[in-house]
């Protein structure tokens, strides 16, 4: 459809949360009792209900209803606009929305603002893939090298990558795209499973999880430490006892330790073989991060979920702070900074290892990942997606998982359009699911 | 009178913003409209109205609302609180209210969640000194070393600062304390000003305001460059022409440029022999403004005012990425984060020179420089904070300037109380400036 002519007349903010901390699913030692929530956004346009631009930004519960009121102020900059005149210029579009002169003072381009923004810029991406008729990976895909770093915002970025440099990362991918595409939708792109080691799980529920996840065919695991260290030596055993020690094994601190704190428990954690620690400590702390690497190496670093922007993400790149870049795609300011990073860690030779699980981060993160496949990195050495398995139900486009591998979404948009009756059920505080329980 | 005795029933926010963009006062390079704005908190006791904790967090308009929205969700780490469950593990009470497990994702410790701590946390500081019958900077001073560090979260910053070492730097400091909390109740701290120089000004108004700036004492200026290269020579030009090479002049970018553009600029601006640049480009990179820093030596560079915590204060010190620490009382999260921040400088041997102007943030930082000078640094080189000249008739209790020097607060609290009427009359959108606009 022509862009001209679909305007977005309205939007639709909601507060939806699921009450996961009922069942301790997605506990951690910084995270006891998340209830996964989204901060959710609707693009009425005047093709609607047709054609409408879904999107959202991801939290953990309380403190949603703060990004909700966020994405308030943000309505000005897509209300009564045509599709056409936000994705003529999408840096300009992105750099406006993340901008403002006024309520950039709340962030700079960081927390609360900068997930609304996410919300909203991911919503038109949305739109913008679903009238082009294509899922937002193969639009992506489609887009010529210019066309891609068109979308991208450099400032604050140029020291690290200018846009000619980003245009010449693609352009060295163009001529082999078909090829990878093809490998995709024949064998999908590699996953690893966090849902077996959850810190709220019993030893025996671990062990269950574990077995029943080889069984399906996963090959890659990831577990949660840095409540205790003797639970967290116990715990690792009995994953390694089913695993083996063929297989990776991740372990995600999720920011619990601090600098000295983590290098003392990572020497100890050792034996288990880790293929990356992530989120030793907290996530502003580059250069903590820095040392941690140094002196645990040959163990390995990751992080990215809580990397607020492509300007942390480029100190990350240039102190040498990680060995896995761990975008999140409701963290970053939406689909064009997710682009800035992946061309970034392109340029340094770092690993996109997209952060996904909590609700609808699964359906997104599989585009950028199979976007940096086909046109960017070209490669799945070392690169996989984390998965975990709760929520994909209420998505109208839910991912499918085959033998520990994301399969290549093929209905148009970004994945995110939740089920009329999710949103209505769990809205908060009015749903069923709230007022029920 | 006895904290046990003091409660907290009640928590009232309020939205209160001053039209300040209607005159240009305080435009700059990236906020050329502010409308300096408060979200306002007013902690009520069992003894209201005698005994009230007022506090707030500075922003500078639009988004005011999301602050207050964010403020709401910490309502219950003080309602229903006696004072004395709070001021008997100040540290412990930081960590709770910055670190709620689900809100915590909105951050963590970063933007609109950290500023609404910041407004609390003043708030109950304020309600502290008050209590004691002290400004909150003689509180402060009063303290033992143990008492003071006891109020403060070492989280993350243990690998640059331990609590022995800050108990250590006090106890340096301790036996001078008294000369130098009576040479400040002479003399003052020293101040240098901002209103001459903001952009929206014409080149007239420059002049005038630097010549009655001279004639009322001043010593120390700054102006903001960074709009246009040979508007900023033209303006630094008029400022050097009317108060001469002998007084230090300050440059300040608010942001607007990358790391290279910085350096160029800077080069360009050397000749009119800056003390510093300040904010050349985003503040959260730091690894760019050490780059800056090395650049551009001998020339300093400055920021802070945007520096969102003390995790990001402590790589800026161990990257030698600064020269002058501009800690902001409303950014960190209140006195408890500003003081683990100072102390960190008093460790790096930087000096402390807080951002101040916006709204209240003059009557706030005073405090805290005064008990840097009598308590930490022990020194005034190379240390002043910043004044600007508006809207100090809505407080109480305003800062008293004397030839350039902040005047030793002296009634009870953290000087953030504003009078009743501007409460009313600047609420937004309800109140009595808005509505007739």
């Amino acid at each position: 459809m022509d862009n001209k002519k679909i305007k977005i007349i309205d939007v639709k903010i909601q507060d939806i949360r699921f009450p996961t901390s009922r069942e301790a699913a997605g506990s951690d030692a910084m995270n006891p009792d998340p209830d996964y929530s989204a901060t959710y956004v609707i693009l009425k346009t005047n093709h609607s209900p047709e054609l409408e631009g879904h999107g959202f930004a991801f939290t953990i519960g309380r403190g949603n209803e703060i990004c909700v009121e966020a994405v308030k102020a943000l309505v000005p900059f897509v209300e009564n606009r045509s599709l056409e005149s936000i994705t003529g210029n999408m840096a300009q579009f992105w750099h406006d929305i993340t901008g403002d002169s006024q309520i950039r003072w709340l962030g700079p381009e960081k927390g609360v603002v900068h997930l609304a923004a996410a919300a909203v810029i991911n919503a038109v991406w949305d739109l913008f893939a679903k009238a082009e008729g294509k899922p937002l990976w193969k639009l992506l895909v489609d887009m010529t090298p210019d066309q891609l770093v068109s979308t991208i915002d450099f400032s604050y970025i140029e020291d690290a990558i200018t846009p000619g440099e980003a245009i010449e990362i693609l352009q060295k991918q163009s001529d082999t795209k078909d090829e990878r595409e093809m490998a995709l939708k024949k064998s999908g792109y590699p996953a690893y499973t966090t849902s077996i080691g959850w810190l709220g799980y019993s030893d025996d529920k671990v062990r269950r999880l574990c077995k029943e996840a080889l069984d399906a065919g996963w090959t890659r695991f990831k577990m949660k430490v840095g409540s205790n260290l003797n639970d967290d030596i116990r715990r690792a055993k009995i994953i390694r006892e089913v695993i083996g020690y063929k297989h990776p094994l991740m372990m995600d601190a999720n920011q619990k330790w601090g600098v000295q704190e983590a290098i003392e428990k990572m020497k100890k954690l050792a034996e288990f073989g880790p293929l990356w620690i992530e989120e030793p400590t907290h996530p502003d702390d580059i250069l903590g991060h820095a040392e941690i690497a140094r002196s645990i190496a040959p163990l390995k670093v990751a992080t990215g979920e809580h990397v607020h922007n492509r300007i942390m993400f480029k100190q990350y790149f240039q102190a040498e702070a990680f060995s896995f870049c761990q975008i999140d795609s409701t963290r970053l300011a939406g689909v064009n900074e997710n682009l800035a990073v992946i061309l970034m860690a392109a340029k340094f030779g770092i690993p996109v290892c997209p952060h996904a699980g909590g609700v609808g981060l699964c359906e997104y993160v599989q585009h950028l990942s199979m976007f940096d496949y086909i046109a960017v990195s070209g490669s799945l050495e070392n690169r996989m997606i984390e998965y975990t398995d709760h929520l994909h139900e209420h998505f109208l486009d839910p991912v499918v998982m085959k033998k520990g591998h994301y399969m290549v979404p093929n209905q148009p948009g970004y994945s995110a359009t939740m089920k009329p009756q999710s949103l209505n059920d769990y809205q908060f505080p009015d749903g069923k699911v709230w007022k029920e329980f």
